[in-house]
């Protein structure tokens, strides 16, 4: 199965990050996480993208916070599908990360989700993946069903039912 | 070669929205344009997520404007990527359907691109749909490519060279 | 009399929900809770707008956070008046919530009050039931006279009148 | 029948307001229309508000733009259901209008509709209104069905069926 | 000397609005504290407008949060200057505050201060006034030039001057 | 009687800001128009302001765009009561200059009217010198009447009364 | 004398662009124009960055608009002052493009101008050039006389002066 | 060596401008702290700004909060490089400082980090300081390099390299 690659612009954003690697792992989905910023070690984070490919990733998912150009980054270097994960700032609550992050000049697109989203930028991965992958595909079925359960349990105990 | 869904919720939407097709026309990616709205074809918008995955489509992209909530309900109708444009309003400059689009609760998620981003979100579609398919792979190649050399062939263009 | 169905879309918006409910308790009006999620449990949400009407409900109060496109999804299925709230977020304050609810497209209404605005759409639900009402509508009264004259002691009260 | 009230802040309003009384005409309903200031005639303004249930009126529609207080000055003054047009201004695309519309205070709620939304605010004004009324009701229900039915004539249309 | 009228919409604004009234009686500038809602309480909030320049007011500040029409709706009631202090509120950190009391309609002004400015309010009325009264008005130069002294401290003494 | 000072940090401000000065006029308010800038002119700007009080101003309108410092410069150096219009930008739609003007910190407040309010500055200037004047008051007086008689004139008509 | 780059995105921000190089001009400061993308070339982008230094290069002024990631590009590959200008677009006003070069993270920094503000970006590349060249320091030194003297004259013209 | 002036519009600025201090003590780049305010200090701030150049400085850093004058009250004072630290506020977080510091009109611009940017403020006076002086420009490369090896440290670290 082709891997995942979970890049963060930061250590800081890995308590909001792991959140995605849990997900893969319960999908099985194999994954590598690195620590790569667009500015300082641009290089490295290059490399990453320009090599991604050939090295067996699917999907790269990148993760920054304030002036996001990680995921854009990483997408300029492959054609590997891009997931972005705008990280929340104290100051200005996301809303810088999540325009750096989408609005991507024509050509070169991310895809993002939403600010500190990274269990779904995890699931969009998976969904990715799972296009090839008939088994990796029940598991999305069974997971989103379960997803569905949960939700209707949660309405039935606030009902007694 | 699997489909690609576009949906839009009015046919205002349709000449952003075209952008879509072009690019998937020419990538030879073929294509089914709908006009299907989460508020007035409710029935119709799920009725197409749900059958998406058996009627061949791998990909949906979906396009609105305002409380965007298009690309959400197909999303929440299946377990393919879907990849949501946020449409331009006179009034909010798009704002509102960015938000409406990327702010996707844990789950399900929706791709989110550009506001008015339509060519990237064929792109992203043929990044992912490239993943099991070496010959759109090396086309993608190609149009990467393409696209450096014209943006090359322009700066020579201003320096004379 | 007819009874307000009271929605939302994760269990963790029921400290917010939860002043609605109590507002109309405090009126007499019959009411039920339900957490049903439009991306979740879309089939439920549906089932529930659509048959809304027959079963005797007058209102929907929907209240969801993020991409909230719960009272959408609610005003897509019935012709009731559905009211939504939009639930603040910890990355953006509610703005995308606000947008999500309040920008709908024409021909599909939803009746937004203030981001966790429960009590108001409480109150907004009884004065569209007191229409056909006279005793609730003297009730609503009451409620706006105790209200002023609530007010109007705490002015008393620091100018120790 | 109960009637509307259409109140705006201002004749410029009206290309806008106009479409809220179209609605209410193609429905049937009695309404009235009138140009109320909350800063340029409050003392008519609130007349009118404080009076509109004994005059037979059972929704208002309120119509401003920038600090736009005339939806809270009419729901001030009565305890009817009070629907918010917020107008879009040319500086900030009517998110002025918008937060001064929808961000009541708890216990008067303003029931807001989208920016420049005239045409929802009169089909919210029906959704309330046949609420006691089954032939309104049924109207309103064909009214959906033919937006339906438009829709998807437009889907047929760009698909060539 | 001509009365300052403090009103604010909620006791809950107290805190912050206090500031204004310590200024105020450090100038030795009568005033009058009133908590009166341009929604809850409109009849005595503009019996207080009306009425507040025969009762020897000069200057009315208003501080109000959320939908903020109370600065609005006492300027729509007196000639009388009005001050009008946005306060913060928890969704939208008073943004929707600022730009209710700021962007009144043409005819109508409220001179704005910034959000939860109470202390700048009370330094506007003050100058206000000041323009008819030497004794203020040197009071006032005073103020500066101690608030210039002040700053100037700071600034030696983390030079060690 | 009292002159007011008009100041624009530039002369592309001077459409918006003749209104400013027509009102005066209307009301026989003597006033000076300056261009001066807090950046391109700062030491004539500061020379305005510190003798303003001395040279027969009773309050100082000051109009700017974008980073609009030109208020804040002037309230710097007066005690005379400064009022604040913001100027509409191509860009961001007067929000900058809004919040340029508006947020002044503790001590220094400036009087902000809304985004290109030029007319409204300038009824607040009467506003304020109508305190010491009895006639300026009548006329003041005269100006609402008339704003109102000529509202309910509008709603006469379209009403065909 | 070290020269000025001048990178943009797109030509279509030459319009803008163009200002920045005739400042330079007038400036007799020398410069070179190029087209290179963060994103569509950023081999060639990067090559620019890390070779700027020893090619005689003393500032360079990177324009963009959107994710405007490009001067924070230039930024990760030389230690030369790096001038960011955002570009307005039609959706956000700019803002997208503001903030994406603006915040910056630690480390890395950008010298963020105005949206569009091409032509201060070219006065700060100059400001900062000046600092190790008297004559260039001197013509900065008229270049700011000759503004203010412009804007007196402006100011001369409407008083008659 | 050219000094660099450090200067901030509150002492309680001083907690997030410290850190400009440490990176140019860091650096052995002499500075000067001071505390002037373009509005309460205006005479020491332009005086600060006016005389600069002669007193040895370089470069001046200007950071403030709320209608963020300082920056360019500092930058119409002097030819020299002025950069701008917006201070975030507990209402707006920050965006005021931003636009109030970046958004300069024509001929005067202030070089604006990120909300809160103090430490890259320096870093980047360090960049200009160093365009004239080899020793600085190399311990700027060794900053840069050592910034990377950190962050591929804690790369490595994560994957127990």
């Amino acid at each position: 199965m082709k891997k995942v690659g979970i890049i963060m612009g930061s250590d800081s954003d890995l308590p909001v990050v792991q959140k995605a690697a849990d997900v893969l792992s319960d999908f099985g989905v194999p994954y590598e996480i690195h620590i790569y910023s667009a500015h300082r070690t641009p290089v490295e984070a290059r490399e990453f993208s320009t090599t991604a490919k050939e090295k067996g990733f699917g999907v790269i998912i990148a993760a920054a916070g304030m002036a996001a150009h990680l995921a854009g980054a990483m997408a300029a270097g492959t054609t590997l599908p891009v997931i972005g994960i705008p990280i929340k700032s104290e100051q200005l609550g996301g809303l810088d990360a999540l325009l750096s992050t989408v609005q991507m000049p024509s050509g070169i697109p991310v895809a993002t989700v939403a600010i500190d989203g990274a269990k779904n930028a995890a699931v969009l991965a998976v969904e990715i993946l799972a296009l090839g992958d008939e088994e990796l595909s029940a598991k999305l079925e069974k997971f989103r069903a379960d997803g569905t359960a949960a939700a209707l349990k949660k309405d039935a105990a606030i009902n007694n039912k």
